[in-house]
């Protein structure tokens, strides 16, 4: 089945203690689109600017993912300069110019609106609701956020939780939403908020998934280099959406596989800077890292 | 077969967010003697003062655990006081009185020589190379260390670690000890020192055994109540060697399944102050979330 994605696409300038990269491939929408396209047909919606270079459009094209709601604005692409500390956790944000994404308001076009599974990528809550509004039956509707929307837009935020099947937040997220520091009673406040399924990513550590079934863990393969962590979150949602999309699964029984997908996904983004890792992975690579993940946590 | 532990016995006074207590049991030995003692017959080595209450003893003595060789000595047992904040991350070190523990010289009693498992809690390298030196044949040796070794005594320390077949150290002490961040790399290089087996603990997020064999991860059960870490990393080494020495496994490829005991007892030990959730530990219960972990990261 086909996925749509709303998000972003971004210009990114990024530097870990392993170098530095200037106008790079960013933002959420390019990082799913390029993971979900493993698995199934993606269709993106976004804006760039009159700056985008071609040549970014032409690598989405070549793995499928249709740009038919990508709109090219006048103006600068949204542009995000960070930097990674040793340790590679939380980058410090040295700029964010939103540039044409400021006034992004997302139409979907016609044919997108019948599609049934579908990524809210995370931009504000407001427009996750516009494009909520728009799709006419979804089978299943995912979302990420951050915790500039959980404090600032905390009433259209509930309203999204509210309407999705599958919330993806990270540990500090889900603790905050809830107000609960306890990861399991946390999770559970916020599966009452509406959401079938919460996905908490822990990056090296792997990712749990909660339902009212109980609790999954799929572990993180220990990477031998980690070079960029930048978009291995929205690559975790693309790998897992791919996925459920590709195989159409409705129902969460079958989600555990695609939770393991994501975190194999996210863990080839991680390799190299920007989306390099990604623009060359073949589902042979994915396929046989998949198969290293489930032996990592094997008794036999 | 019986499991020889060499370590501390301390009176603890800790806080947490969920309470304080004063003049607990507390000590490596201690923890990893109560978790072990789910498993196996265990032996101590250890040292007490004059003030250290005999309920404890008869604790020890309840769960089937050889005190032969824990002397009482005149003066104060070893006391550490110690407070963890919010996130019951590191504690912050209040106080620590050595009191009869700073002139420990470990002695076996020569019933004790022929023990085949054997750990060293962490304690001066120097003396766990006594202990070394007091054991005639042992089948498996595994011991545990910290930061102040690791830059205090690197060079006996090394000697311990070219001697032991397992070696237990958490994320950041895997890093140190390798001077690389890279946890992979860093246990490669651990495991050029000498053991055949690297466990790493990483508490809330499991456990990874590293050999030539592969890596393996051990899940952590996401908690319902953690109020009181302290001892967490005894409790799974003593869970781990536990298991190992009663089920008599000299060979690792056996060790996945005592590394998931070893978190399981770990869980167990977190959810009150110091060893009273251990004390009252039934085995049905260990056998109980043993099945849980296992059933936390299955596909199927």
């Amino acid at each position: 089945m086909k996925l749509l994605v709303v998000g972003s696409i971004a210009l990114d300038s990024i530097e870990t203690p392993f170098g530095k990269e200037v106008n790079v491939l960013g933002g959420s929408a390019s990082y799913f689109s390029l993971a979900a396209s493993m698995f199934t047909d993606v269709c993106a919606v976004a804006v760039v600017g009159r700056d985008f270079p071609e040549e970014h459009l032409d690598l989405f094209r070549s793995k499928g993912i249709a740009l038919n709601g990508v709109k090219r604005e006048h103006g600068e692409t949204f542009r995000w300069e960070g930097k990674y500390g040793y340790d590679l956790g939380d980058p410090e944000t040295l700029g964010t110019h939103l540039n044409v994404f400021e006034n992004f308001k997302p139409v979907l076009p016609e044919e997108y609106r019948n599609i049934e599974y579908v990524f809210l990528a995370n931009i504000d809550p407001e427009l996750q609701l516009s494009v909520l509004n728009q799709v006419k039956n979804p089978k299943v509707v995912a979302c990420d956020t951050m915790n500039y929307w959980i404090e600032n837009k905390p009433e259209a935020l509930k309203e999204v939780i509210k309407r999705v099947d599958i919330l993806m937040l990270n540990d500090s997220e889900t603790r905050i939403l809830a107000k609960e520091p306890r990861i399991t009673h946390a999770a559970r406040t916020v599966l009452e908020l509406g959401p079938k399924v919460l996905i908490v990513k822990r990056g090296e550590y792997g990712a749990l998934m909660f339902s009212k079934e109980g609790i999954f863990w799929a572990p993180s393969y220990p990477l031998e280099e980690v070079i960029d962590p930048t978009g291995a979150g929205d690559s975790f949602a693309g790998g897992f959406m791919g996925f459920i999309a590709g195989q159409d699964i409705a129902e969460h029984v079958g989600y555990k596989t695609a939770v393991v997908f994501g975190s194999v996904i996210a863990s080839f983004t991680v390799e190299n800077f920007s989306v390099k890792r990604l623009a060359q992975l073949r589902r042979s690579d994915v396929d046989k890292r998949f198969s290293a993940f489930i032996q990592l946590s094997r008794l036999d």
